[in-house]
């Protein structure tokens, strides 16, 4: 039980699932030169952060990419750079029925004897429609294989119209009875598979919608399931700005680590409870997180707390720790050192010596993907200004959690 | 003509028009507290972005906001924070049709003598839309004028399908036919109030679209018009990320002040080649900009470029002159100090002395809306390492402006 509420699909999904993902569009209408698929956030195709959706997925086992001609060698480096592992890219028609179609082709019947185990149910999804859930693609699964084919739907956002073709209005539609057919769409692998093969030119050149084809040649009538506004598509670069905020917003976890001294200790859940407040998750740990895995794979932003002033070494060490462990290399990692001192002169220039030293981490850290930024926190002996000065920390904390900017890493922040 | 490009509509709008936005939905969809239109964006509700697009359009004369009983106050108090010139604030009624009715009751009937002018073409439109142009609004006021009616149009995102009410489709859309109809909305006035005069209980709290009202009362058949991408609606908490990401992209321009050293003018010729790289437009002022307010009517971004490390007297002087300006109201305002000092080893601790007045500066700012951040460039001697620096420095200053940061105001960042 307790696996299964990790692993929702371990008990119901208990046949071979495969996803398609036709990524061959040109993004014309987003204004920009780069298709859709290929514009980066955190330095990351956005068709990437599709792939890791599924591949995460433990009963999904292959996904098939199908990209144009022109795209094959970037989609291959991202497949390489990104480490993905279920993936395997097809060359795409002329349209996207076509591509699709290639992509089916990819299972059980390929003749140079490297095609792919054929799937009971096949998904069907964009490569621009980055957060679809396994709870989503669960449903549409299990809604294919009980009726043939399933459809994610949304309700109308606009009132449709019939136009006339001198450009004025024939009808509006009742918006009740309509829906929007999105994506993904599931279907049992051989009824989807023998719709293709029988459908026609003109199905092929002009058809939109999957479901449609498995109605007309195969008689199957798509069950539909309304699914979350996270299902959007990222169609405009308007788009693209608020897919990196939800990006963002995703990865607000964060894990302090304070060393054993008290004072430390005590600001950490000082911090902790602050970061709280600001909607920040925050874990706290002692020491070093050297067997807390679990931990790390979740978390995307680390705070060292630390009244002591040779600590890079320490800094440097988790710099190595989350390289070595992959933790950044699907998005940039976070990490703060939180520096305080509790002698209440000490001198400002010898702190400021260790900026160099920390802008050099800094720079080493970044190319592995890990932003380090450093917070200088003076203590004050009074307890509301000391309250100020956390409280600052904390705002600065949580600023550079959600801009996560690169160009800002190796700079010394003063609470 | 030098004016009509200025000013689009100057020479076609010889007629008075106005606009009613209906403002009283929940926002339930956003799954926020928050109804949508009063959601912020650096702390300034949708609603006055949307107002203020209508309100810096010289031939539209009144905008009356229609909004709920429990948003009244609030409704007030943006309108006076932001200082909207051009509205007059309604209650609404129990669903958006007779909230419009409301609104359009408002012009040349009012018992109280307080009626507003009575418009030839009212422009019905979302508070939720901020983001549309006076351009269009002008194509949609003419065809309005024209033909009794218009609207904007967009093409479908996703295919529409008729379901059945077990949940199977039905049908499908052939995609080609229909449009989705958007806002703004355009009426002469005296045929959309004879239509909601005449309508029924059923249309004003059931019924969708005005232009259906139109056309059903008064036989008129409204023209449609493609409206660009940017008409867009915010309708979950992703589309709040992409306004605010707009909003940001818009704020890119930027203006660099020098002072007369050559020093200093040099530095702000290799910032304005390097911002310019970055995607900023950037014009670059000698002295201070006493003269230049057209230049600072549309920049929200200030480079201060110095040597003179007791520039502060001038930073200062900059913030009254925005402030006065009232350059602040509407966007939070970036002020980036750039200090370099051409003395090989002038003391760093001189220098961070210098940061508890930048500071304390900064805070006094903020309660302006104005954003005081500074970035200290250590001159190097060597040609290529200096170049790196000038880069980091653009660098930094590109993330502050896109960032657009609160919480970083005060900061001394190094180059
Ligand atoms: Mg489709
Ligand atoms: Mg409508």
């Amino acid at each position: 039980s307790d696996l299964s509420e990790r692993f929702p699909g371990h008990d119901s999904i208990d046949f071979p699932v495969a996803v398609v993902l036709p990524a061959g569009g040109s993004g014309e209408r987003m204004g920009l030169a780069t298709p859709k698929q290929f514009c980066t956030v955190f330095n990351r195709p956005l068709i990437s952060y599709t792939i890791q959706a599924f591949e995460r997925i433990s009963w999904i086992e292959n996904i098939v990419v199908v990209v144009a001609k022109e795209s094959l060698h970037l989609m291959m480096d991202i497949i390489h750079k990104f480490c993905h592992k279920k993936v395997k890219v097809l060359l795409g028609g002329s349209s996207r029925h076509r591509s699709i179609f290639n992509g089916l082709q990819a299972f059980g019947e390929m003749p140079d004897g490297k095609s792919l185990r054929k799937p009971k149910v096949v998904i069907i999804h964009d490569a621009v429609r980055p957060f679809v859930e396994e709870d989503f693609l669960l449903r549409i699964t299990i809604a294919a294989k009980e009726q043939g084919a399933s459809g994610a739907i949304r309700p109308l956002v606009s009132t449709v119209i019939a136009t006339t073709s001198e450009g004025y209005i024939d009808h509006s539609l009742e918006r009740a009875k309509y829906r929007a057919s999105e994506m993904p769409q599931g279907f049992v692998y051989d009824i989807i598979y023998q719709a293709y093969q029988q459908c026609s030119e003109s199905d092929f050149e002009f058809g939109t919608e999957c479901l449609h084809l498995a109605l007309q040649y195969c008689g199957t009538n798509a069950k539909l399931i309304e699914g979350p506004p996270a299902l959007w598509k990222v169609t405009y670069k308007k788009d693209l700005f608020a897919a990196e905020s939800v990006i963002k917003d995703f990865l607000s976890q964060a894990c302090v680590i304070t060393t054993v001294c008290a004072e430390s200790a005590e600001l950490a859940h000082r911090f902790q409870k602050s970061l709280g407040a600001r909607s920040m998750q925050v874990d706290v740990i002692s020491g070093s997180f050297g067997n807390n895995q679990p931990l790390v794979s979740k978390t995307w932003n680390f705070i060292h707390i630390t009244a002591n002033i040779a600590c890079l070494a320490e800094i440097s060490r988790t710099v190595k720790t989350l390289h070595e462990a992959g933790q950044a290399l699907l998005y940039p990692a976070v990490l703060i050192l939180v520096h305080f001192s509790v002698l209440p002169h000490s001198s400002l220039t010898e702190r400021m010596g260790q900026l160099g030293a920390i802008r050099h981490l800094a720079m080493e850290a970044k190319h592995r993907n890990i932003l380090l930024y450093a917070i200088l926190l003076n203590h004050n002996e009074n307890a509301e200004q000391w309250e100020e000065t956390v409280e600052s920390a904390s705002e600065i904390t949580t600023a550079l959690v959600k801009d996560r900017n690169p160009a800002l890493a190796g700079q010394l922040l003063v609470a």
